[in-house]
């Protein structure tokens, strides 16, 4: 049970699409298409897989991160800092 | 025949391993695996797919702008405009 | 009062640091330095500011955003929800 | 003589703002200004910086990299690597 398990159905649908975006791309490639092209639709599949992080993130810190939180000490701490983690991750790739 | 030709296999190797990056990443959220460790694999697997962007557009100056750019005219012009707008997506995504 | 107050003096000396790095592009482009060298300073300055940005998203989720949960009701709401907005601008800039 | 020499001025006065953006930053601080209001600043110095950078790198593209494959050789070669790399940094800052 996480943050992100009431909109699980939503997450699987968003990254089963992404599944048929890099799909999309193979054939790209197989059919020799414009390199641009490519390109674009790498970005787009990308700015998918980030919008996905996003969402999971944002689940994240309104449920467990909130809930350790409220419960105080040592694991508040320790999700903050793990949540601090995740985004830098999230910012720099 | 474009930039990417000569390294076709090798693209399309990538893709497949990203395309079980993503089928990975749905069997960690059917699971109910742990929001940050998901997080952490999707950021794997937008590096993946940044480097592909990457080796896409070096192959692409070297061989279809660097072309363009040695017949001159407006060719050269376009090319070089359309890659610094592929340049600028793959910076902002 | 803020996340950041604590850490006010530190923010600040990073953030003449900063404006250091800046100035240091304007001579560089005064004194018509090489294009590539330019963007590696852009490069660190930019990075620089992300650093601080970090910085003060994981002060403000600590402290603001921790103390309006403990608090709990609409403002925990509302404090998660400008959270999440921040780091979607923070992951997109 | 460089990529950006005929700009010059231009990229000088958006250096300077962004100068300006990055004080701007130090007053905030200097005030105890609100953390997220403080975020979105410095989110809209890095993109002007990421702006900046984008131009110098056209610039770089349309002159010293196009001269540099008109003239071929190891140069060329040379000057291509060089500015996958400088892209590469683009990306990943």
């Amino acid at each position: 049970m996480h943050g992100y398990t009431a909109d699980k159905d939503a997450f699987l649908k968003r990254l089963r699409r992404i599944e048929g975006q890099v799909r999309g791309l193979q054939r790209m490639v197989e059919n020799d298409e414009y390199c641009i092209d490519v390109l674009t639709q790498i970005s787009a599949a990308t700015k998918a897989l980030q919008a996905v992080s996003l969402g999971l993130l944002d689940e994240h810190l309104k449920h467990c991160v909130a809930q350790a939180v409220a419960e105080g000490g040592d694991v508040a701490e320790e999700k903050l800092a793990e949540a601090t983690a995740a985004i830098t991750r999230l910012v720099r790739s």
